[in-house]
């Protein structure tokens, strides 16, 4: 009999998330049924979106009292009853913040072994192809624009200023925190960094871009999201990604002034995604970013956190900025 | 010596316009300048956006106090100093509220006649050429999708929803007061209405469209737009045309909740546009539009007012609703 711990979320947060939140259960590890696969998590990766997973059904349903936290991870194939898979195997799934699941090869996504791991769960994996795809696709911003990203040193949003810097634009970030800033600046090469805690948004990006902001990146939503549109130029684009600033606690009983108003003198186009949606163009993103990390020009920033046992800290701390890059938990 | 009637914003409305805002002045006529055309107004267009050019710099700059309050209007060509254009030439331009304007003839777009001559401000004007570009060019509807249209009996509202049966749509319109309820159903084939003055407009909705909204096309603003926002599914768009809403008085302190959260859960792209924005596609979509009327599957609605003196009166009936279809004022 295999033991298989698992983190429960145990109560529905009503307002912040906290460890109260979650109890960690010893279970027996599940056998894979017709058409499943029995996996061993490797890497769980931590995604503000996590917390949003909470607060009702999105892209996804909604993870309930009761059941096994959901997260994506890289784990490995153990055992397996369906086509295509053997033991080895390595998949992306969403197994759950536990050590075995058995899960329907359809929901699994094999992908190829790399060195280290985690490149699989950051710049390689949800992380790197949202902002890849977000940026590119979405936003389409042209050598010369002003690209402004929120979040910026979060695991997304450091993607996305370099990718932005690769492709000729002026780049501006939002970040909680002097260090942060600096960093975005110093290693990361962003042009110019506003810190969200020092003072407020909109007159420093003022100050950043005097010009406006052809490409807002946003992973916010909230007072940020706002003060961005306020400084949007003509036929600007807002690419959403996220709305953390929203998903712990209660949602803002109000939206940001100048919606829809702004949207129509600027003729703005505002829009959402999910990096599914560019399923079909993966392979393609994947090695160009491939070719931006081995020449340099894209650096990889993981913040990875040991243990299972530490998810519930690791996801309440990220809420929390703590996070420089992309936060995951390495179960074994 | 030429009698020139002008209509002067004499006062930036802080609340409500009122006519107290304008005042009758007559002054001389204008000659043309090197590059100019005189023209006479003979049919003066009224739009929501005229007051929201009181409001600041939207797509144009402001309309200030104690200038004469502009306004797009059908014009003869009276003198012309500007290559191209000739005495007898008819003219869509920015001449303003008065009888005569010199204005440079870069400003001025010819028209060719046709009979009415107010169908150049209807169906063959802005508001036409604004429904048909928006829904078609920024909405993209597909048959068998539903469209909701706010200010649905409004000039541009009600060739949206039209356009959108045409496209094999379900159409659903919002409109204030029974009567454009009925109107809409009866006499435009919109297959729902729903009065936002008789009940909350999310319940309405609905009920109205229990499976959700794939395009809204928003003329308003405000509390439908929240009520829609909610209400749209997967992949739709929301195409914001004007904010007719928040144009009348002070603009909400804040703007609709689920921005930018239900922009990403639901991958919507909501975007803005202006009816320039799509000149170079101008007459392949007017040649379209009389095809359309022709045919009899596209109803014209005309809402004309006799009488220079009595744009003010007629603007501000038509902040409160108070017209059915396009509004005009004919001056000669």
């Amino acid at each position: 009999m295999t033991k298989n711990r698992q983190i429960h979320l145990v109560e529905t947060p009503k307002g912040k998330l906290g460890e109260e939140h979650f109890r960690l259960v010893e279970a027996e590890a599940p056998a894979a049924k017709d058409g499943e696969i029995l996996v061993r998590t490797q890497i769980i990766s931590l995604d503000a979106a996590n917390r949003a997973w909470m607060q009702g059904a999105t892209y996804r349903s909604a993870v309930e009292a009761g059941q096994v936290m959901a997260g994506g991870a890289v784990a490995e194939v153990v055992e397996s009853k369906a086509a295509g898979f053997a033991p080895g195997d390595l998949v992306f799934a969403d197994t759950g913040w536990q050590d075995y699941a058995a899960i329907p090869a359809r929901a699994a996504q094999k992908v190829a072994r790399v060195e280290p791991l985690s490149n699989l769960i950051s710049i390689y994996g949800v992380a790197g192809l949202t902002a890849y795809f977000g940026l590119l696709n979405v936003g389409q911003p042209k050598a010369g624009e002003t690209v402004v990203v929120s979040a910026a040193a979060g695991a997304v949003g450091s993607i996305v200023g370099q990718i932005a810097k690769i492709k000729g634009c002026r780049v501006i970030g939002i970040a909680g925190g002097a260090e942060k800033c600096a960093w975005l600046k110093g290693e990361l090469g962003f042009d110019e960094a506003v810190d969200y805690k020092a003072a407020p948004v909109f007159k420093a990006l003022k100050a950043a871009a005097p010009e406006g902001i052809d490409v807002f990146f946003d992973n916010t939503g909230g007072d940020i999201f706002e003060a961005c549109l306020f400084q949007m130029k003509l036929r600007g684009r807002i690419v959403c990604c996220g709305a953390v600033s929203q998903y712990d606690g209660a949602p803002s009983p109000h939206g940001p002034r100048g919606v829809p108003g702004l949207i129509v003198v600027k003729r703005l186009r505002v829009e959402g995604f999910i990096v599914n949606d560019f399923d079909a163009e993966r392979e393609a993103a994947l090695a160009e970013l491939r070719a931006w990390v081995r020449d340099g020009k894209l650096k990889v920033q993981e913040d990875v956190i040991e243990g299972l046992e530490n998810l519930p800290r690791a996801l309440i701390g990220l809420l929390a900025g703590e996070n420089r890059g992309k936060r995951m938990v390495r179960v074994v």
